[in-house]
């Protein structure tokens, strides 16, 4: 519990971890006039370089974790990666985690999310753990190549998943010695995800269905809501989001990754934080993901997930070569006056994620067009990356 | 100039002074991923307790001022009280002070913004200096009871107008023995203010023109944009508030407070800083006042100045009897789910501005109901204040 007391006390909440999603978390903060502090690696991450309540510690270590702990009311994380272990003892020593251990684990063990899901009959890729090239060539054979091979916690090298053509490329990711699943190459016509937020006492509340555009493995685009999505589907979206927030026993933001196929929605991934797909949000709806999850993690009542313009487009801004953003970011406010820009303050390093840009409108095409150019002018200087 | 060199610098703005105005400039500056900083009297103030970046230090002390500014790459403001001497010499050191000290002189010197306005024409309430009880009775006699006597710089008990009725009321404001105008008291039809930013290379930006309503010399509700104005006394009021930037040389924020009458509009007050009058652009307009101000001072390109919802209205949040905001919070917030709350972090005294509250839509009695509610229940736990 945080050391203030008395009439006018207002909860802090501590967010392990200090990378983007925790300086926008910041950012909301600001409004509820809540206490935040994020617990940082270094005092120059992205979080730690805006927000007042930093403190700087290893989430790998009980004795920071707990020390951390010691100081907010309520723990919540920017990432995936604080080992289950430490959180349980945590919720022993009578922290409030949110998300709890037990629903994080479905976010950080991906075999157990797949076993989890199958249970619940939720649709989702065909999977199998995978030990060695025999196993990996047995589902093969039953699904054909490629076979899609994901790291079941963390990953290698700071990848999780790859997409293997052949059993020679399966085996370069065998030698890694990580815990794999391997999953069927779906024939999907697009990435769609859905963000839901839900609070302690059981309320959620779920933003409208978007498309997701990657390249290279990587989020370039969000575009809110889904052009042309069958209402039909975006309705079973929203449902399928609120019900897995309920089953899984989610507390906060969780964002749902969902391919789009001829046969209907598979879900991808799960993520039990403030997520790329939502970024739009801020600009776009009426409660940004960032205060939603506060408001959860909180057991405030949720805000209204609504868009606040026709349509939105959120577009990433990879770091390119020249590092010097902010000199054109000039060139980008000039251009366009109505685009926003949300820059993390990262070190600009090649096809980093270290910005955003957010277009609202009805037109999606021009504002597409328009939050794409942004975006690549940030990135490399030119109009098209 | 600060520290960090090197070609992915960013600039850093200092904002003297750690109020509301600077929390929310704070939180603006995020987004732009540039380095912020506040020059803040105590540890607790409403943006210190946010700011990464807080100094603490007199903002009345040149040797304060001079080791905050070293820092900066812009010093700005969010109040009007640095010395205009202190400010200069500043200048003479070579800061970048935005708005300079020529500048804000109209903003802190109420008799030398009155004699200015005169100069240029600017239609303004009658007004003249005066010394003694005679020279209010005089001007009395001219102008009409009741007389408005007008602290000429800062005020007396926190208080710089006062409304009197009689010469008796007149000499008790006179015995405090501080510096005063004397203005007419004008039969106005309602208040409206105008918000317009201009940077040093002159590009300007205006929001719309919108309506305020004080109660007790406080300001309580900003409408925008300001309900059934006809669309040439809007875009005058428009063109007085850039043409005023450019001839006061204002760089940031400029906000004209105005009297609408049956004669016309007068100016009634200029500050140049982000203004309560303009808090509704947080939720309401595609570019905060808060991020315009930054844009400015930093003279990057503006960002669109327009309404992103039909009608947005702002009501403060004035605190009560009760310093428990935070539980009263959860009763507002579970009752209408689309207001936008912004509390800041102030200790809660009856009367004080902590917070606003922000609606957006498209019928005002309805949006403005639902502020005024939210507004009240968060002060009071009552329906209406």
């Amino acid at each position: 519990m945080a050391e203030q007391e008395g009439p006018g006390r207002v909860p802090v909440v501590g967010m392990v971890g200090a990378g983007q999603l925790a300086r926008m978390t910041a950012q909301a903060a600001v409004s509820l006039g809540i206490g935040f502090r994020v617990l940082a690696a270094a005092a120059d991450e992205s979080a730690a370089t805006v927000c007042a309540g930093t403190v700087i510690g290893d989430y790998r270590s009980g004795a920071d974790l707990r020390a951390f702990a010691a100081g907010c009311d309520v723990l919540t994380f920017d990432h995936e990666h604080v080992p289950g272990a430490l959180l349980a003892g945590l919720e022993e020593a009578g922290a409030a985690v949110r998300p709890s251990s037990l629903a994080l684990r479905y976010a950080q063990d991906k075999r157990a999310m797949r076993e989890r899901l199958a249970e619940l009959g939720v649709p989702c890729p065909r999977f199998a753990p995978v030990r060695d090239a025999g196993e990996v060539a047995r589902f093969a054979a039953e699904h054909g190549w490629p076979v899609v091979l994901k790291a079941v916690t963390g990953g290698y090298d700071g990848k999780g998943v790859w997409v293997c053509a052949t059993l020679e490329a399966a085996a370069q990711v065998l030698a890694h010695g990580i815990d794999l699943i391997a999953e069927e190459h779906v024939a999907l016509e697009r990435e769609l995800a859905v963000v839901v937020a839900r609070s302690p006492s059981g309320q959620g509340a779920v933003y409208p269905v978007v498309e997701t555009v990657q390249r290279d493995g990587i989020c370039r685009e969000v575009l809110a809501p889904a052009p042309g999505l069958a209402p039909g589907i975006a309705a079973a979206a929203q449902r399928l989001g609120l019900q897995l927030a309920a089953e899984l026993g989610v507390v906060g933001i969780l964002a749902v990754e969902l391919f789009q196929t001829a046969a209907g929605l598979l879900v991808n991934e799960l993520a039990m934080r403030p997520h790329n797909s939502g970024h739009w949000t801020i600009d776009g709806a009426v409660t940004s993901q960032f205060e939603q999850h506060l408001r959860a993690v909180l057991d405030l009542p949720l805000g209204a997930p609504m868009l606040a313009a026709p349509r939105v487009v959120m577009v990433n801004v990879l770091g390119g070569e020249d590092p010097d953003m902010y000199s054109r970011l000039l060139h980008v406010m000039a251009g366009d006056p109505g685009v926003k820009v949300h820059l993390y303050g990262k070190e600009v390093r090649p096809g980093r994620k270290v910005g955003h840009v957010t277009v609202a409108g009805s037109d999606l095409d021009a504002i597409r067009g328009r939050a794409r150019r942004a975006a690549s002018w940030l990135s490399s200087g030119t109009e098209e990356d």
